[in-house]
C-alpha cells in the first residue's frame, strides 16, 4: 500500500486569495508526488455541526466542490469525495463510539472552548453543545481510519483531533484486532512554514478582517476592484518604493517566479507607480486564476458534471470502505448468521449436531447412515450381519473420521464430512 | 399510513421461559392485532456498547433471532431485521446529533447511573463511559424516527428515552420542516400489567436469581429437569394441597386455558402428588414450547434460512428508511449537486447566468443569440437591419420571456429557455 494521505475540506464559507494560496494550492501540488495516494474529501456531515441552513450547506457544498476542481485537483489521480455520500462512514462512527472514552471526549479543545464561553456568560456549561459538537473527534476518527490514512494534514488546532484517532485505533486493535492491526495509525502533518497572504490591509487575509480578495467570485472585475484598494504607502510615480514589506509584493510574490519577483522589486526601487504596480499585480493574479475560474464557471454551469465526478470518487472511495468495513464488522461480531465463526457455533450446539442412525433393513442386515444437522444425507453404508459391526464402524467413525476403507458410501462431498464428523470429536 | 409499532430486541444473553411468558409471546400476539403495522428489530449495534467478545455477540444474536422465529413471529407479517443491516440508521444517529443538546445527554439514567457508581468507587466520573453508552439515546431515537413508529413498547427504564426522542424529533421538525413534521413523535407504551413468571424458588425468574428454566436450550429433558427443582411444599400424595401462592401452578397457568386451570387446582386440591403434577406442568409447558423447539433446532442448523430471512426483512425496512433518509437529508442540507435547490442557485450566481450575445455578421446585418450558462446555444435570432432592433428584442426578451411571434430560432427545448429567460427576470 502506498502512503496515504487524507485531506478534509470544509464545505461551508467562501473561498478567497488566502486560501487558495495557503491551502488549496500546496494540497493539490502535494497530490501530485509520486507514491503518494491522495484522499479529499467534501467534510459536509461536520458542516451540519454548526450551520443550520440547509440552503447554505447545499449552496457552499457545491461551489467549494467546483473550486477544487478547478483549481487543478485531478480526480482521476485522486479520491476525491463527500463524506456524506460514504455511508460507511457514520456506521464506523458507531463502532468507534463504542471503544472511546467519553472523558477524553472532555478534554477535546473545540469542547472545553465551548462550555468556557457559556460558562463565561452566567450559562450551563453544555448550554451550546450538541452532541454533535461533543462526538465530532469520533466522527474525524472514523474519516481517517475508514481509508487508513498514514498522514493528515491539519492546523495546529487539529493535531488533538489525530492524537485522539490514533487512541481510539489503538483500542480497537486491541480490543478485535486478535494481535493483528486493523487499523493504521495516522501521523499528523502541521506545515510550520504555510504560506500567509496578506490582505488588503497587510494583516493576513481572513474573511473575519473583511479583508480579502476573492478567488472566483465577482470575476475579473472583482479581482480588480480588490487589488485596487491594497493599502500602499504615498509615494508618486517616479519616486523609488522600498518593496519589501509592502502586501502588495507579498501578493505578487505568491503568483510570481524568482525572475518576475525581481524584476518587480526593481521597477519599484526605479520608480514604478502603485497605480501600474497594480495593474501588473492584477495580471500576474489573472494569469494563474482566470483560467481556472472560466473552469470553475463551467462546473457550476454544469451541476451535472460535478456531480457525476464526485459520485465516481465516491463509488472509488467505497470500494475500499465497504469491504474494509465488513472486515471491521465481523471483527467486533456483527456476521451474517452464515459466517464461518457462526457455523462454528452450530457444530457445539447440541440441537444442531450432524447424526449417526443405526437400523436393520427387511433384508435382516445391519446399516447406519450420517445425517447432517440439517437432515441431509452424508455417508450410507453397507449392511453387516451383525449390529455390533456397525456400532464399531460408528464409534470408529467418530472417533477418527472418515479412515480409508470405512464401508461406506459418500453421499457428498468430502468437505462437508469431514466436518460433520469433526463435530463428533469436540463433543 | 397505519399504527406503527417498533419493538428493539436486546440481542445479548439467553432466553428463557419467563422471557418468553413476559415479552416474546405478547409481542408476538400484539403483532398479529389489525391496523398495526410492526417492526422488530434485532438491536445488535446497541449491543456493542456493553459487549466486546465478539463470538458472543454474533452467537447470541443468531440464537435470539431464531427464538423470535420459532416462537411465531412472523417475518411475512412484521418487518424484522437486523438494525446493522439498515446503514441509514447510523447515518441518521449523526443528523440528529447536531440537533441534540449535549446536557439531555448528561441527564440520562444510564449514564448517571454509571457515573454514580463510578464516583462510590472513587473513580473519575467518566472512568466506565464510552461514547457508545453516553449517546445510546440518540441511537435509540434513529431507530424509532427512521420508521416513525408511532408507539414503542418498553420497560418503564427506556421511558425517559422515548421523551429524548420525542424531544430530538421536535427539535428536527422545528428547524428542518419547513413547517412539515417530517418525523412522527413516538409514544412510549409500557405494559404495567406484563406477566412476570416466577423462577423455580419462587421469586421472579431471572438468570441473576438462578432460578430459570430454559427456553429451548437442553431440548426436553432440561425442561424436565428444572421443573424436577421447583420448590413446593411437603406434602404427601393424597393430602390436599393448596394451589393459590405455588410457583408450579403460576408457571401451568401461563401455559393453560382456563379449563385446564380450574383442573388443575382441583386435583391438587383433591390430593394430585407434586410429582405427577410437575409431571402435568411439563406436559403443559412441552405442548406449547415443543413444536416450537423442533422449529429452533431447525433454524439454527440452517443458518441460511435464518440469513434469509433478515436479509429479507433489511431490505422490507431499507425500502422504508433509504427514500425517508434521502428526505431527510435534503432537508439539512445534503443534496445532490443537480438538485433543483443547487439549479437555483446556478441561477442566482452571476457567473453562472445564461448570456445574450450581440454581433454583426458579414452580410452586415445585427444579430444576438442567446447562450446557457455552460456556453450552449438557446436561441439563434435572425438578422436585423438595424442594432438597435435587435436590442429592443434582447430586452424584450429579457423582461417578458419566449413571446410568441419573436425573431428566433429555438436550438434546444422550450424549458431550458423558458428557464435560462427566468434567470434575467430574477436579476
Amino acid at each position: 500500500m502506498s502512503h496515504r494521505v487524507l485531506t478534509g475540506i470544509t464545505t461551508t464559507g467562501t473561498l478567497h486569495l488566502g486560501n487558495y494560496v495557503g491551502a488549496i494550492r500546496p494540497a493539490i501540488e502535494a497530490s501530485r508526488a509520486p507514491g503518494v495516494e491522495s484522499f479529499f474529501f467534501m467534510a459536509d456531515f461536520h458542516a451540519l455541526i454548526k450551520c443550520d441552513e440547509p440552503d447554505r450547506i447545499a449552496r457552499s457544498s457545491r461551489a467549494i466542490a467546483a473550486t477544487w476542481l478547478a483549481a487543478g485537483l485531478d480526480p482521476q489521480r485522486v479520491t476525491f469525495y463527500r463524506q456524506s455520500d460514504i455511508p460507511e462512514i457514520p456506521e464506523l462512527t458507531w463502532l468507534l463510539n463504542c471503544v472511546t472514552a467519553k472523558g477524553q471526549m472532555n478534554r477535546a479543545h473545540a469542547y472545553k472552548a465551548a462550555v468556557d464561553a457559556a460558562v463565561a456568560a452566567g450559562e450551563e456549561p453544555d448550554a451550546n453543545v450538541t452532541m454533535g459538537l461533543f462526538s465530532y473527534p469520533v466522527l474525524m476518527a472514523a474519516d481517517i481510519l475508514m481509508f487508513n490514512a498514514h498522514r493528515v494534514p491539519v492546523g495546529k488546532d487539529q493535531v488533538q483531533h489525530i492524537e485522539m484517532t490514533r487512541d481510539i485505533a489503538q483500542r480497537f486493535n486491541h480490543l478485535f484486532g486478535q494481535g493483528e492491526a486493523l487499523f493504521t495509525l495516522p501521523e499528523a502533518q502541521v506545515d510550520a512554514e504555510m504560506e500567509l497572504l496578506p490582505g488588503l490591509d497587510g494583516r493576513k487575509m481572513s474573511k473575519s478582517y473583511d479583508n480579502v480578495i476573492p478567488l472566483f467570485e465577482g470575476g475579473a472585475q472583482a479581482l480588480k476592484d480588490a487589488v485596487a484598494r491594497i493599502v500602499t504607502d504615498s509615494r508618486l510615480p517616479g519616486e523609488p518604493k522600498e518593496p519589501e514589506g509592502q502586501a502588495l509584493v507579498t501578493l505578487y510574490d505568491a503568483f510570481a517566479t524568482p525572475e518576475q519577483r525581481a524584476a518587480f522589486r526593481a521597477a519599484l526601487r526605479g520608480g514604478l507607480g502603485w497605480g501600474e504596480a497594480k495593474q501588473q499585480l492584477v495580471a500576474q493574479i489573472e494569469g494563474q486564476i482566470g483560467p481556472m475560474r472560466a473552469r470553475y464557471d463551467e462546473l457550476m454551469a454544469h451541476p451535472e458534471q460535478l456531480e457525476a465526478i464526485l459520485q465516481a470518487g465516491a463509488a472509488r472511495a467505497r470500494a475500499i470502505a465497504g469491504p474494509f468495513l465488513q472486515r471491521l464488522r465481523a471483527a467486533v461480531g456483527l456476521r451474517p448468521y452464515t459466517s464461518t465463526a457462526a457455523t462454528a457455533v452450530a457444530k457445539t450446539a447440541k440441537a444442531a449436531l450432524p447424526v449417526f442412525k443405526q437400523y436393520r433393513e427387511a433384508d435382516g442386515k445391519f446399516y447406519f447412515k450420517l445425517l447432517s444437522a440439517g437432515g441431509e444425507l452424508l455417508l450410507q453404508s453397507e449392511g453387516f450381519d451383525q449390529g455390533r459391526e456397525a456400532g464399531q464402524w460408528v464409534a470408529r467413525l467418530k472417533r477418527e473420521g472418515l479412515v480409508a476403507g470405512a464401508p461406506v458410501q459418500r453421499e457428498t462431498d468430502e468437505a462437508a464430512i469431514a466436518a460433520a464428523l469433526a463435530a463428533f470429536q469436540d463433543e
